[in-house]
């Protein structure tokens, strides 16, 4: 096994770069936004154009299967050999909405080429450019080693609505389950830590999210009148907040840290090794100071620690200027991050218990849980993680860092139904832009995107040993 | 000095009875609604119509006061005796908005009496009955004297904006403190707690209120990629409302309770005599349990204790379903209910320091305050009260009790610019409705307030002993 880089991939993919952006641009000019129901033709346009490009990329099953909302495609291509793991690749192919007066410099579904270095468009990274990588690196890789067919069990499901929440994105999963059976899901809908730091996501944060109404006097009644002598739903609201948390930005709500495996001294390592800038990262958050849990740095607190976020708060006036009442009501809506070890439905269980026992005598409420999504962690001795890291290792020339995931996405859906790991793959960048007007795509790191899964398929198959438990 | 009734004035008032209604009812047809411009003639047309009804009862001087909003009434009776006590009376001749469709079972500006005992319309307990019944008691008191002119010098300031806010009143008191000036304020505009236990009201509290707005992120941002590493201007927000209270229900804020006297033995006995009932008030506060200051009755806690209560609080994502983000700001607003003692400046200047000190770097804060309200308080011993209270005893011929008001009121301004106490004379009882569809007063409870006040002014002519500091 070598980490060098392999000079045919190379030249394959150099010979086939033109058209390959070509095809990109054809197809980021099909505005599938999936949010929009005016774009509904379009994501069912865009559906058709990559599922018909699969085709002509050879893989012989190439589909679009419906779905409540927007379609999904589904393509398949079998290695042939009975021994070789089968890989399934994870993309989207709808987009966020886009609309030259948010700033955009340019059309946003018209892309155009900078410097010959970076292609503008909505889709350009998140996810059509990421997704669209899989063609021309399957190609690479037969064409590298002399194959027929992939070296792997290779197939890609994209969906169709992950920019509007996913919604059936997990029935699809559970009923397509047989079609989608892999030992490996490799998520292509991601990014690196920079330009000149390639890494690879090695798992996601969960999430689970509530709305809880609290419920005091029957209508907003007279602060005068009354107010020293009830409770104040409102007031409530605040307390249940402020009690979230301890001192040291520790959540105190019972239970919540059960299961979770400490970080490890190599993995604090690993984080630690990254070119963390603090000043930067607060830039990128659009924020004016830290604060999190005590004994962890930024990044720990980010990718490795749950948290329990208050996402939106309501209750009493909220017009100009004041009015004298103790409202009748308030509202929270609340989101846990969760990471590895914790159950969706166990924290779900604590939170209801300890938020019951907070509310005061007078006070009624109410608490709903959304559909949790679970985190999804893949250990760093993995042997399809380390075909990964080498496979990313060998397309930039450098060494391959780990990095977590913050957020939480239908990936971990997956997981949970297929049972295999979830691998990040991707080489996007944060200056790339993603929901944001002037979204773009590095074109030579989308190149090592394409180069990385040349290596990836013969790397894995070489590398297999079975999914480990 | 006669705690009996007199029956001259009773027979007055008997004899007068009907012109008196009569006229109260064409005064409550007109809709001086000063919170609705298009009812702006009709409050003109009500400070006529009470100027000219007030000339015929014979007050020399009889002038309608305009404002820069509605117009409001003064009225003046000298006594003639260069010894008398001046006396200021305080109602109001705007009224509550109504409309048939809120749930009024007759027309709301069209007064109807029933079984012979309650006359329903919107403003006849609130303020239209307790500012007419001045007319009749004064006429009652100088037939049953003898007298030409009353024996106090005997001024009334009937505003036409209290339903709305007050909003040009200070400004009027200030620039008219000369021909207002008095040696006592009787406010003509609350009640008493309930048709069988006659009381006096020996106080309101001040109320001082603010804006909190809290500014963290520039944007809303991600709550997973950012989630759990820096603050939440939101969080901050529910927090600072939770420290608001220490676990006696006591204000944490240093200095809050400064300058107030607690309440003397006498003081509690006094309060604890009345029929309290908390189920029944409960039903009044629409409320379902109590909660509040530690070491207090719940009448205590809402006229003799301050507050510092939760009137709106709203960050983040409202809609429905989740939003998975940390909000970009969050908005407070707090009131502080105040007692005697407290200086609401010396308040809002420990809130401020305060709220500055629990804010976290991150966060960025703006606090303004309302122009305040302050607290009065009448001693007990007070040689007017001691009239106000044996006048009422005379016209109930019950032992009259005490209460104080939780609210807080444009009379603190009278008794701020003027120097006088403020007295409360009312006889309006809870189940009148004020502010609520189908309004009434209680026709038999109005003519004790008219008796009332017809011995009101000779008792506090014969006992005056001077203003006490």
């Amino acid at each position: 096994m070598s980490l060098t880089p392999d000079s045919a991939v190379r030249t394959y993919i150099e010979n086939h770069r033109a058209a390959f952006l070509d095809d990109l641009a054809e197809w980021l000019r099909i505005p599938s936004v999936s949010a929009q129901p005016a774009h509904a033709d379009d994501v069912r346009r865009s559906a058709d154009w990559l599922a018909a490009k699969l085709g002509e990329t050879g893989f012989p099953v190439s589909e679009v299967w419906p779905t409540a909302g927007a379609p999904a495609v589904f393509a398949e291509w079998p290695s042939g050999d009975p021994a070789a793991p089968t890989v399934l690749v994870y993309g989207h192919h709808d987009v966020q909405p886009a609309a030259r007066e948010d700033g955009w410099h340019t059309d946003p579904f018209d892309p155009v080429v900078v410097d010959g270095t970076r292609m503008y468009a909505r889709g350009a990274a998140d996810d059509k450019g990421q997704v669209f990588f899989h063609t021309l690196g399957v190609r690479a890789h037969l064409a590298a080693t002399g194959r027929t067919a992939p070296a792997v069990n290779l197939k890609l499901l994209i969906e169709g609505e992950e920019e509007s929440g996913s919604a059936h994105f997990r029935e699809l999963v559970e009923s397509r389950a047989g079609r989608l059976a892999a030992d490996v899901v490799i998520v292509s809908d991601t990014g690196m830590w920079s330009e000149t730091t390639p890494t690879v996501c090695t798992g996601m944060r969960g999430v689970a999210d509530c709305e809880i109404e609290l419920y005091g006097p029957d209508q907003d009644i007279h602060s005068g009148s009354f107010g020293g002598a009830v409770p104040n739903p409102a007031t409530v609201a605040a307390r249940l907040v402020a009690a979230l948390h301890d001192e040291h930005e520790r959540v105190t709500i019972p239970g919540f840290y059960d299961g979770i495996a400490e970080l490890t001294d190599t993995e604090r390592q690993l984080i630690a090794e990254l070119p963390f800038d603090e000043a930067q990262w607060l830039r990128t958050a659009k924020s004016h100071g830290t604060l999190g849990e005590a004994g962890y740095s930024t990044l720990e607190r980010v990718w490795a620690r749950p948290t329990a976020e208050l996402n939106g708060i309501g209750g009493g006036y909220q017009g100009p200027g004041g009015k004298t009442i103790i409202p009748k009501g308030a509202s929270l809506k609340l989101s846990f991050r969760l990471v590895s070890g914790q159950d969706p439905y166990v924290v779900e269980a604590a939170v209801k218990d300890w938020v019951a026992a907070q509310i005061p005598a007078g006070i009624r409420h109410e608490i709903v849980f959304g559909a949790p999504t679970r985190p999804c962690l893949t250990p760093l001795e993995h042997p399809a993680l380390q075909s990964v890291v080498r496979a990313m290792g060998r397309a930039f020339g450098e060494k391959v860092r780990y990095t977590r995931e913050g957020g939480s996405g239908p990936a971990a859906d997956l997981q949970d139904v297929l049972g295999a790991p979830v691998l990040f793959l991707g080489v996007s960048v944060p200056s790339d832009g993603w929901h944001a007007p002037n979204e773009k795509v590095e074109i030579d790191l989308l190149l090592k995107g394409v180069e990385a899964t040349a290596y990836l398929w013969g790397d894995l198959a070489e590398n297999w040993t079975g999914s480990p438990a």
